[in-house]
Order: structure tokens, then sequence, then C-alpha cells
């Protein structure tokens, strides 16, 4: 079944799936401008600090009502093409009942409805067990909230 | 990197991060109307009793192919807002093969590939980590299922 | 509350929920069309052994940046009808930045961002708390890439 123990929990210390959940956030500017945001290096160095080369989940969080996250390839277009895609299914204009701030700010309130503001990634040996095009981003329409926090959690 | 320790696991009881996953179910009306139902209150209090002050993840479920879950703002119309755009999304006409029950039926089974049935909240000295404006959500457009199950889960 | 104990806890072995993560692999064979290829079938079986009869997680994950997951109900014409929803999202023609491959390719990077790559189901008595017309399918637009991989994860 592949299944894999953590070679730790030969020794005396305490294996991390016996330690209780470890949690941090940091916080990311997103700017002015809708943003698709790549996080991917914070969660690869945290999960690392955490799972002491051991297995476990790695959970994102964005403790924000209009932001969301995604997983997916970054710096190869696909981001202006998500922005593109959420354009036209969150128009940013008069249609929203939650209106105030920048025109069309009612959109980012639904946005997270689609893009969740929880993802959950596995850490194998220690590592995020990413493919090879994944990245961990965090998606920003708002333009009125230029910094945002991610919280980060680890569980093995 | 903000990390957490139980403060239980001081004492001589078994802290929540050495006991079994906690679970329970629980039963929310969503009556004959596309509804977005507010279960912030119940997951709070879940947390609290399964955390025991302690740090965890909040793992919530529904059961149901035709109902899903979002994080979102609610009260502010951004819950009117995201059943517009899921009218657009998903029409309730005669579009869709998997026909029965009230007209655009199919639809709602559709729904949860879009606002999935799982979410995961981070627990933190006992209490959910959302954000201010965040609640937590049963987004059900189903007419012809008036009562449905979400189960809860706690693992630390 | 619910509340369930791992009856394996009173023995002598190690209970599922003080072993360290299990994780594993295995290969879809998505072919040369669009796909919704039911995995269900490989969760149970990987849960039922991962959990001996106990409660946890079980969490899935596509390391893949244009394939993506979805629970809902399978054989009644809904993955035809979120096949077509996701014609219309994301459609095959020359919009996307992102460009290579068959004509269209595009859109399947950006299909992640709203059909994710991890979904977390619960486990409960060593079987999947999934209701009763709950499937856990791939989703896989991409025409260019026939087989997938999944990694199963089982946290208690």
């Amino acid at each position: 079944m592949g299944q894999r123990r953590d070679p730790r929990s030969q020794r005396c210390v305490v294996p991390a799936n016996l330690m209780p959940m470890q949690t941090m956030t940091f916080e990311v500017h997103t700017g002015s401008a809708p943003a698709v945001a790549d996080i991917t290096g914070q969660c690869e160095q945290f999960a690392r600090q955490a799972a002491g080369g051991g297995d476990g989940l790695l959970h994102v969080f964005v403790p924000h009502a209009t932001a969301g996250l995604a997983v997916l390839e970054l710096g190869s277009g696909s981001d202006s093409d998500l922005l593109s895609v959420l354009n036209e299914l969150l128009p940013a204009d008069d249609r929203w009942r939650h209106a105030h701030g920048s025109r069309g700010h009612g959109r980012s309130h639904v946005l997270p409805a689609f893009l969740r503001p929880d993802a959950t990634v596995p850490v194998v040996g220690g590592r995020l067990a990413l493919g090879t095009w994944q990245s961990v981003a965090l998606v920003d329409l708002n333009v009125d909230n230029r910094d945002r926090q991610v919280r980060l959690s680890f569980l093995a």
C-alpha cells in the first residue's frame, strides 16, 4: 500500500504524529490589482520544519471573506487565464447586492464559494507532495485590501 | 514559527492529539427554496468541546449528492449574490441529462463539483480560526429535499 | 455529541490515531477524451485497510496541474452534465494564454482552481462516511495526458 512510517518514531524524541498540531500565520502583500500570489515557498518551508522529515498533511487557510486559494501552474499564462474566467463568472459591475467599496466589490464576497479559503496538501518525507507543475496560490480580486494573512497548520 | 502546544499535554489526562478522531452528525432544515444556511454556531460549539482548549482541524462534511458547503460572509447580500451566480452557472431549466424530481433538479447534482461537500477550518485555542467576516454555510438548491445532515469531525 | 472512540485503543496494538499518516499512490487511466473517472473503490479499499475499523480522515490528492476531483453522483447523467458546464465555463477554444498541446488545452490549467486537486472524506468505523449517492471522481479534460496518479492518505 506504499504505507510509510516516520523514521523518527524509532528514536526517543516525540515523533510528529504524537505532537499537537503545529500552526503559524504569515502576511502576503497582494497590492491594489487582482492578484494570483504564489505562496508555495512559505508552504514548503513550514512543512519541512514541522514534519521533521516525516509525513503528514499541510492545511492552508485564508481567514478573509474576499480571497481564496488555488493549486495550479503559475507563470505560463494560467494565472491571467484564471482571472479572465473569474471576470466572466463574477463581473466587476453593479449587479451585486453586497455593495460597498470599489465598483464590483461584491464579486469578491462570492469568490470564496468557488475558490475556497482552505486547501490541504500531503507532506511526504518532509516535503510537499505536489506535482511538478503545481503551485499554491492566494487569489485576491479585492482591490481595497492590499495585505492578507495566511494560516498554515501541520497535522501528522 | 508561531507553533503552539496543547497546554493540556502537561497534565495526566489524554491530550486531544493522542485521542482518536471525534465525530458527530446533526440535522439542518433547509426548506423548500434554495438556501444558504448558516452552520457556524454548530461548528464552533463542536470544536470547542472536542478541542478542550487546544488546536486541531475541524472537518465539515455533507453526505448528500445535491448540497455543498461554502465559507463566506452571510447577511450582507452575498448569500443572494451567490444564488444568482449559481442560477447563471447552473440554470434551473431542462438542459440536464440527470432529470427527475422538480424542473432543473439536475443542476443540484452538478453543484457539489463546484461547492464541494467538504471543508476544513483550523481550530486554535479551542476556537475556530475564522476571519471576522467568515461563516460556514450549507448551500442547497434542491427544493425536493428539505432536511440535510452534516458531519463534523475533529482531528488534533 | 456522537463522539466515537476507536475500539482498538483498548488493545495492546498501536491504535491508528497513534500511528504516523499512512499514504499510497495509484494510477488511473483517463484516456484521450474528457473523463469523469470513478475512484471510490480505491478510496474505500485503502480507508478500510488503513483505519483498521476505526475513524479518521481520508485525504485524496491529484498531483497534476490539469486534473481535479469532484464528489458527486455518477452514472445517472451528472458526469456528462458536469462536462457540459465545464465546456461553457472553460471552452476548448483559442482564448487561453497558456497555449500548447491540443486546441483549448489552456482550459485544463484553469480547471483545478474550480475542481480542486484535494478532497477529504470522513472515515467512520473503517468505512468512507459518504452519502448513498456520493462517489469520488477524478475529472480530466486534458486529452494529451492519458494516465494520472492519485495519492491517498489516512490520518487518525
